[in-house]
């Protein structure tokens, strides 16, 4: 534990005599001079570059199996959570370092919450990755899978560092784990991909922060036109899903809070409009569904129903031709199968996604298996593809840990050793129930299995509470889970952060 | 007081009754149909642009004297803060809607405190600002100042807004406060712009975090050199003032406890180089100096004694022809005055800085003030340009605002209205100390007035002791010291957050 080593550290400094009542002591420090110091340093760059090496190769005998692990949403930090770092070795290959706490995102893009405290980090969650020698979180994008030699192809994220070219490496796996998600689509909208911001990531979610209050703020400058500044200050979001929903009562909450108070010049000209094709929050209860538009609408959100069909740079054009401007644009309309996955030459489920079987495995291939959002059940499993939900891909992490785990412990850990094998029980899928906040202390709480089923479904401040608790209880860390609570408490004494870092 | 707001509304959502138990209430509010909603949002958008306007012209009778404030850091915000409303209007121009906390902005490089700990919104600092109808915040450039005509010309910054424009316009003013500040100074060596990062924005710290992170977790991939490694996790910090010390101080504590722990695989390879051509902390007690450099060298902090005469994109060039390879490049060796200060036609002081006489006045025209790191004492004050230090920008903030609200109680707080008013007392400099931290819990505070004054000067745990207790009083808000507490007591307990986003 950190604090128990920093306290034994400030307890020593305690101990130990001041130089201000000691000088000769400190006297004795002197600047190291040129020369020694340089020798040093120049001994430190000489040594000779190794050769390349591409990567990790097979496990050998003296070597834990090795579970390879593609992605760090839900499902595959569930999975590095809960693997037993006594008999595998794990290594996870992502393009970020950390894993999402996306139901609480929304929250971030207006400041009731800061990104630091929706962002866990990989070697926050599973320790033993940051420390046992055969276990590495790699910075890299896997470009593809040879299933028959049992490696993966990666690539290295090198943005930002302007001296280093991305590189080419290999991983061995004897287990591989594919939880690489989905992506946010757009149904081939014309402009959605340029113009509009998804809501998926904390660097999404710091894009819309910094625009909205650089829109509120040029809205001020004198030389703007009325018309000019109703555009910037418009923010449109489409798709009315939980997302959708939740974001648009964050904006209200934030326009009636802290716009008003720190930017009352403009305040009249900031409004929030929601456009969606079909009906908003469809999974929900219709009792929620109706008090969750009747709440938005006196928030001053505007409910618009209607297709996009073209996005612009200053305004999306519906099917019936209207034009809506904005000044900022939230797109989020569900997720499709990502380019990686589509270059799988292996059989897909239903919509694309990668067909497992009900133990979670790709049946055509040994030891590789799909959890999360990228993963779908074959048809010929007679189950249907489940949601893109955060607690069914969590859900299928702790199966699957707990599934390797068993295998692990019966001898079945390196490739190809668990053909013979029993896998225990299939995986199986129940519904806990769905939550949205609409804004203004006020959430839906829905516990029914399926939209026919039975069960509590509330709505209003009680809601509101118990969503917050239930996520609170959900935050994986405890640092962030004291985050999280302390962001809240600060949002409602002082207001939220306009500060555009 | 938010706080107050948001307790009234939650008291309110109480007494409502939830509409779980009162179905029939929700119902009443249907889904919005598209003709009304899009009918609404096209009025929304009719109306007529208006006639571009240039800008804030002269105040008239009716309205209050305008005090423009040039610049958001140490002196204009203090003089923002202090200023009466009841007396002016208050415009601040500047690139940026917030004030730095820069004493602790080191701390934000590593994660011991966050980003937004130290960021202080001028709407926090002045609530005026966001809410008298004559008061603004531009977030813009001065492009120019027109003394003769009494008014400031300025282009906005719009950086990040694909769909508009920069702009210019044109603010008059009663009185000018120049508090634009200095920029880093690179003595002209080529190539230190383009590669090496400076510490005085909060995007410097974030850019040194991230590309930190970044080089640690590209270390640890297959494929890379010993020779790379090492060249990626070398830190280096050119200037060795109090800046360069303290950033290094917080490195080596970010190595010696995070990376340790977090990143064990590369432990071996991160290493800590502070270059300087003269002595560090040259302002610093000589007892006090000998007692940081023992600290540094014993955290692991290589101090080198060398001028840089190149940069390159993965190594500086001493004047000796010595090579030292880099991943980060920090430089921190002082401030120049900026191109819009060079750019003004009046008599500077000596070191190019805009020259004013006692009462901070510009004195060869006519209600112009300057203030903090672009300001200096005129040859003919016989004074010394004073050094370019929060302390004395503070000061001077706190002076000038005293002086315009005394001459703004006598009548002369309109253009050419206080040409015969007494301007009282002039603006007298005390020195308060320096501080600096060296990291492992240790400071320096030296409590001289001048270099050969006398006076209390300690080093360690009790002086890192007193620099946190002092800087934690000086911070702004009281959200920013509550959540200052907060990121020291986390950092202690869970260690410094590694999430690169």
């Amino acid at each position: 534990m950190p604090w128990f080593r920093n306290f034994i550290q400030l307890s020593a400094t305690f101990s130990k005599q001041s130089p201000s009542s000691s000088p000769r002591r400190a006297a004795a420090a002197i600047f190291v001079t040129r020369s020694p110091s340089l020798t040093q340093l120049l001994r430190h760059f000489s040594t000779h570059p190794q050769e390349k090496y591409p990567g990790l190769g097979p496990t050998k005998g003296d070597e834990k199996p090795r579970v390879v692990v593609l992605g760090s949403g839900w499902a595959g930090c569930r999975l590095i959570k809960d693997i037993d770092t006594k008999i595998y070795d794990v290594v996870c290959v992502s393009p970020r370092n950390h894993m999402v706490f996306t139901p609480l995102l929304a929250s971030t893009c207006v400041g009731t919450l800061e990104f630091r405290s929706v962002a866990e980090p990989i070697g926050r969650i599973q320790p033993a990755i940051s420390r046992e020698p055969g276990s590495y979180f790699f910075l890299a994008n896997c470009t593809g899978v040879d299933f028959q030699n049992h490696q993966v192809h990666c690539q290295t994220v090198t943005e930002g560092v302007e001296t280093l070219d991305p590189w080419n490496f290999k991983v061995a796996y004897d287990k591989l784990v594919i939880a690489s998600g989905a992506q946010a689509s757009t149904f081939g909208i014309k402009g959605a991909n340029e113009h509009a911001t998804f809501l998926r990531e904390v660097h999404h979610a710091q894009e819309i922060r910094r625009k909205l209050l650089l829109n509120l703020m040029l809205s001020d400058v004198p030389g703007i036109t009325d018309e000019e500044k109703r555009r910037l200050l418009h923010c449109v979001v489409v798709g009315g899903g939980p997302t959708g929903v939740e974001f648009s009562g964050e904006l209200s909450d934030f326009i009636q809070k802290d716009v008003h108070q720190r930017y009352a010049h403009v305040k009249d000209y900031i409004h929030v409009t929601l456009v969606e094709a079909n009906e908003i929050l469809s999974s929900f209860d219709d009792r929620l569904r109706k008090y969750a538009i009747k709440q938005l609408t006196k928030s001053g959100v505007r409910l618009v129903r209607g297709i996009v069909k073209d996005v612009q740079a200053e305004k999306i054009i519906l099917s019936d031709d209207t034009e809506i401007p904005y000044g900022v644009l939230v797109w989020s309309t569900g997720v499709g199968p990502s380019a990686f996955v589509n270059s799988l030459e292996i059989p897909k489920a239903p919509g694309g996604r990668i067909g497992i079987d009900e133990w979670q495995r790709v049946p055509s291939v040994q030891d590789v298996f799909a959890i999360g959002d990228c993963s779908g059940f074959l048809e010929n499993t007679g189950r249907p593809v489940l949601p893109a939900l955060a607690q069914v891909a969590e859900r299928q992490g702790k199966y699957l840990a707990k599934l390797l785990n068993h295998l692990g412990k019966a001898g079945g850990g390196r490739a190809d050793a668990a053909k013979e094998l029993d896998f225990g029980s299939p995986f199986v899928y129940r519904h806990l129930g769905s939550m949205a906040t609409i804004g203004r202390y006020k959430a839906l709480v829905d516990l029914r299995q399926s939209k026919e089923g039975k069960g509590l479904s509330l709505a209003g401040f009680v809601s509101w509470f118990i969503w917050r608790s239930a996520y609170l209880t959900r935050v994986v860390s405890w640092r962030n889970r004291f985050y999280v609570a302390i962001n809240w408490l600060t949002t409602f004494v002082f207001g939220r952060d306009i500060s555009r870092i």
